[in-house]
């Protein structure tokens, strides 16, 4: 029965889960950035020590997932689900991260949106009855996102101005309910709503431009959940947009403006404050780490500092691939949400 | 919390979902085998009239929803999420077909065990108070397999005697609660448990002998159920696999055979019934396919008339990628499962 929900896409927990822990993990060129210093590991070297970056990235995905754990008192055993998923194509950094951590395992794909995604449905299913823990993960990493969807890094293809870098790392969210004594790193940050993401696709066909393929979506599920609930931009102290950059935010807040929410106030976008601007990534971060780390590394803090208290998360995802481009379609985004408190 | 678990894998629900329809497409082939005349649309040309495979697939997947739909006597809007996949990077299938559908969507990669997984969480989302209708897709193309996992058709290569023919097809499952009037196509028929799959890894490296990398993750979800509920194999009816094909069908019996479950009376793997031996599949079907036209199309209609009560259904996946295998990565599989009963 659908009885926590209000209107067609905002969800309500009866018990909002906890979140227990975060955790990041970000290459060298993260760690330089503004958010440096919040982040849990910076690695020197992106390999990590591994022989190919893909390994690199699963050895992230599951490095945050066990550390996660750790700041919590946790083992593998002791959580319910691992939610997850990445850019890489057939998801191989969350699936053989789920292999090494025996945990019971959903796949999913949502491109940027991942973490947001993975929260969404950890957070349903834990005030569902079905998990008492839940760890929520995504990785991204600059080198296999690019040899995968754009040209090998040997070539040396200049990025044109409206590109985003693809944030190297992976984070993890730990939710859980209260009858899970732990040592929690936060102490009373919950998620109490989420908004189910639509697929919107307003035509852009640039995948150098995605910024501007993912506004739409971001707009379309924050306006409809402040119409569904009866709010407006003012309700949040801060709405946090995933890896729109600096012109798909700009977009952004002027789609909200035409539906007559006036976001541009409290509006930051993930992509647009994990590098500085002489850092030479162009429109800013994009990739599933960049929300997951700036969630997990960042904003989770702040919250908990009670630097702000009630928070409107999106990551947002655009669901091409290499062969939907080549076939000449155009880029359709989607956008999840979550109401993160401090209560 | 976690009320509804039985042990650590096995979720029972309290509201068990209804399943309202079924709905497939498939093509020629799979027209042509023992099942054919189960599925609803049979195509003549694969491609669907359409310029591509990869637009044919994203047009079953549409297809299958919206036909489902209409049995339902139900419009978009009145799903509450859908919930789906398919092998192709990125799932370009399932994302471009809910743009077109315009439902709240959960992206998920689960590779051939996407069925299972759809169902599995569509129907926790559901118990869960979160939907009251929910529609579960899968689907998959031999065509746009082959030239994405291994070599362009017009080469001709031949498969060898372990590998399993990509089913071309897509299928759909709607759920619902009793809160919706419709007119169902299933009177009787129920979800009533879940099982969430891990990732298992035995080490076969063979691209080329799938079933034997998936079966060792279906023994350990099927094995996991029976213990964690007390139940035994002849608990059920029957208890269907998705596409382990004819080696990795035996090596599930087997490995069942090693924990002293005794399955081998009562199994029967889809990618085995969807082809007859002279069609020249080798060692059957696969894909998401296989399993998603085999439930909606075969096994819900023997269930609605009572040819059975009680089926355990799994759905596998393979979950390695073109550059996992390139990299000299073993297969790791996962199984998610679902108990299906007439009451």
């Amino acid at each position: 029965m659908r009885n926590k929900c209000i209107g067609r896409r905002t969800v309500a927990f009866a018990c909002p889960p906890r979140i227990l822990a975060g955790e990041t993990v970000v290459s060298k060129i993260e760690g330089e950035g503004p958010l440096g210093k919040f982040f849990d590991t910076v690695l020197e070297d992106d390999t990590w020590g591994e022989k190919t970056w893909e390994l690199a990235e699963r050895k992230m995905f599951e490095h945050v997932v066990r550390a996660a754990l750790e700041k919590a008192n946790l083992s593998p055993g002791e959580v319910d689900i691992l939610l997850g998923g990445d850019l890489l194509n057939q998801i191989i950094s969350a699936n053989f991260a789920a292999r090494e951590l025996g945990i019971p395992f959903i796949g999913l794909y949502g491109a940027c949106s991942t973490m947001a995604e993975s929260l969404l449905l950890g957070a349903m299913l834990m005030d569902g009855g079905f998990a008492s823990c839940v760890a929520c993960a995504a990785s991204s990493h600059f080198c296999t996102a690019e040899r995968q969807y754009r040209m090998p890094l040997e070539m040396g293809t200049q990025a044109i101005p409206t590109a985003q870098r693809t944030v190297t790392g992976a984070g993890c969210t730990l939710l859980a309910d209260d009858t899970l004594i732990a040592k929690a790193q936060y102490q009373a940050v919950y998620v109490t709503h989420g908004v189910i993401g639509r697929v919107v696709d307003l035509g852009v066909k640039d995948a150098a431009n995605m910024g501007a393929a993912m506004a739409p979506a971001a707009a379309d599920t924050f306006v409809t959940h402040l119409r569904e609930t009866s709010q407006t931009a003012e309700s949040y102290d801060i709405v946090v947009t995933g890896d729109l950059g600096r012109l798909g935010g700009e977009l952004f807040q002027e789609l909200c403006k035409k539906e007559n929410v006036d976001v541009a106030e409290r509006h930051v976008d993930c992509g647009n404050i994990i590098f500085a601007p002489d850092q030479n990534v162009n429109c800013g971060g994009s990739g599933c780490a960049c929300s997951a780390v700036t969630l997990n590394g960042y904003l989770l803090k702040r919250l908990e500092a009670g630097d702000f208290r009630r928070m409107f998360f999106m990551a947002t995802g655009a669901l091409m691939s290499t062969t939907s481009g080549m076939q000449g379609e155009s880029i359709p985004g989607v956008a999840h949400g979550l109401v993160i408190e401090r209560r």
